[in-house]
């Protein structure tokens, strides 16, 4: 990891609550998270009270809190894991870093715990290298270096946008792997960091993410939401959809994004048998979006990551519309949530 | 690792022995290559016998063999690491392995030799997936997947044409680099194989590389080569520039490359402060190159290696050749190149 200082101002570390009780949760983060805020957002489906413990800088937004600050028209839908995007808007720190409320703080081949904060933090404050591939991965990191044959015209990199971390035991596999493969658990503690190429796509997991919210915050949103989506990662492509937009976002403003470490620890939950028939929807749909995303173009005259969204929104509404009216939806949420990040986003007035 | 078999009749470990006394690099590699077929080939340059220890399989091949086969006539010059490539066009086998003079068998992180002939045969062996990348790294090893969001209809992958492994102990940094920081070696061992993805360039290193000769072979050759080219890896770019030759072959023909291990370890070799004055002349040079191999297109009439290579040579010598007559002449060597597989390459009477 590199040795970049952290402001604890700088971060807020975001908690969308699918289960009531976080006790355990928070408990086992504490000696990560304690010394940062904690936007804490309820599941609007939940009804049962959040069971929050003592000792956390955490502000909890409910049902109520969006309501009053989304209205009630909005194409936008906040439940489920999408509760998170709320969380997302109302912060006003340079630095979000989300992990979903199943995981547990893992720890590395020594045996010592990750400290995720540390490793988002410095994937996001040391420079991505999207336009060349370095063999020996994160050139930043302490005792890597660029490799021979790497131009000196790209080595001092791009700002980092989004950090994406991965897990332990429990991968984050679509329900049919999963189904098939009942046994498997994720063992193998890879120790990269990498940015992935520009114009390479990825699938973005919302379960250990990171991103600076000052430069592509506009870019992280609800915006694609299936007919059958429940409650399990497998669930949902919200977080898949968002990812390939923020990184063609990312792509077009010369921006990276680094993926590899902090892994977490994802606990078993779930059964991926019963999740079969919902999680086709989202198989199938991936085979029309990712085309799209692969040769999706964004105009000169956008310049920031609003700019990029409201581009993409009519382009996917135009190209993928008439496909299924599930993109149509994604489209209008998509112009809907810049509207919102300007006007909730951008008062200071917040929590 | 996967759980490919080798057939030992498969494999060609090619050696450029750029030093006469191989006794201890063979010795220190008898466990890993002994059962296979070896090509030795002595730098031309180099006066002194070979000296290579009992008990191998070996072809050794000299001046005189190149000199008969090759003519003297030919714009391809086999001196220094370049030697490797009269290897490459004698092999008869459809795998070749080729590692350089200067490395030991290296260890994984529980301590075990690292086995580079399986590991680079598995890479070989197993589809690559340069179409999305896939964020636990390669899904065809054992324990890992396809994570959720990953496209169906890309999971059986294309063939891989390219396995491109790393170094523990001296990395291939460049003189500048290594002269910067004349105490850092590398001691990381990522426990991971991962495709390049499609439109990615990467610095591919030659100190250890395998390919699919009968895919790729004619797109491996000798073609750049520096006014002070000497005998250390970073007073070279023979294999740089060969590398993004043949990631754009594999990036055209649908094939993929990958990176990671099998690990080997490099001894130290070489004053890289004496050799800044000739490294300097290939990093320059980087500078024009990268935005070319970024830009060229091969056209859809290229359907080999071979059709590749000798439009490139052709885009070659118009693009580059007038901003240095060392790319002309790399222009040249390619088209030779291509012409010597299809004379020499394809009889079938060798060795």
């Amino acid at each position: 990891m590199s040795n970049a200082t952290i402001d604890d101002s700088e971060v807020d570390i975001v908690i969308a609550a699918i289960n009531p009780d976080l006790k355990s949760f928070l408990n086992e983060w504490r000696p990560i998270i304690s010394q940062f805020h904690l936007i804490i957002v309820k599941d609007p489906d939940m009804k049962q009270e959040l069971q929050i413990p003592e000792g956390f800088n955490a502000d909890v937004f409910t049902k109520a809190d969006i309501t009053r600050k989304v209205g009630s028209s909005t194409s936008i839908v906040f439940s489920g894991y999408s509760c998170r995007y709320f969380g997302y808007l109302v912060s006003r720190k340079k630095y979000i870093i989300s992990i979903d409320d199943d995981c547990t703080p893992a720890r590395d081949s020594n045996g010592d715990l990750v400290d995720v904060v540390a490793q988002h933090i410095a994937n996001l404050k040391t420079p991505a290298t999207p336009f060349f591939f370095n063999t020996l991965y994160d050139p930043f990191r302490k005792g890597a270096d660029f490799v021979r044959g790497y131009p000196f015209s790209l080595r001092s990199g791009v700002t980092c946008g989004l950090s994406c971390g991965l897990w332990l035991n429990l991968a984050d596999l679509d329900a049919p792997t999963q189904a098939l493969k009942p046994e498997q658990r994720n063992s193998r503690y890879v120790d990269a960091v990498m940015t992935v190429p520009v114009r390479a796509l990825l699938p973005v997991s919302g379960v250990n993410i990171a991103f600076d919210r000052e430069v592509v915050g506009p870019a992280l949103f609800p915006a694609l939401r299936l007919a059958g989506e429940g409650k399990f990662r497998w669930e949902t492509m919200e977080d898949i959809w968002c990812g390939m937009c923020v990184k063609v976002v990312c792509d077009h403003l010369g921006l990276g994004v680094k993926t590899g470490m902090p892994y977490v620890w994802r606990k078993d939950r779930g059964d991926a048998v019963q999740s079969l028939k919902k999680e086709w929807e989202g198989v199938k749909l991936m085979e029309e979006v990712v085309p799209f995303f692969q040769s999706v173009r964004l105009p000169r005259s956008a310049v920031t990551a609003e700019d990029c969204v409201v581009s993409m929104a009519k382009t996917v509404k135009e190209e993928l519309g008439k496909v299924d009216p599930m993109f149509a939806r994604a489209s209008d949420a998509m112009a809907e949530w810049v509207k919102l990040w300007k006007s909730v986003g951008s008062s200071s007035s917040e929590a």
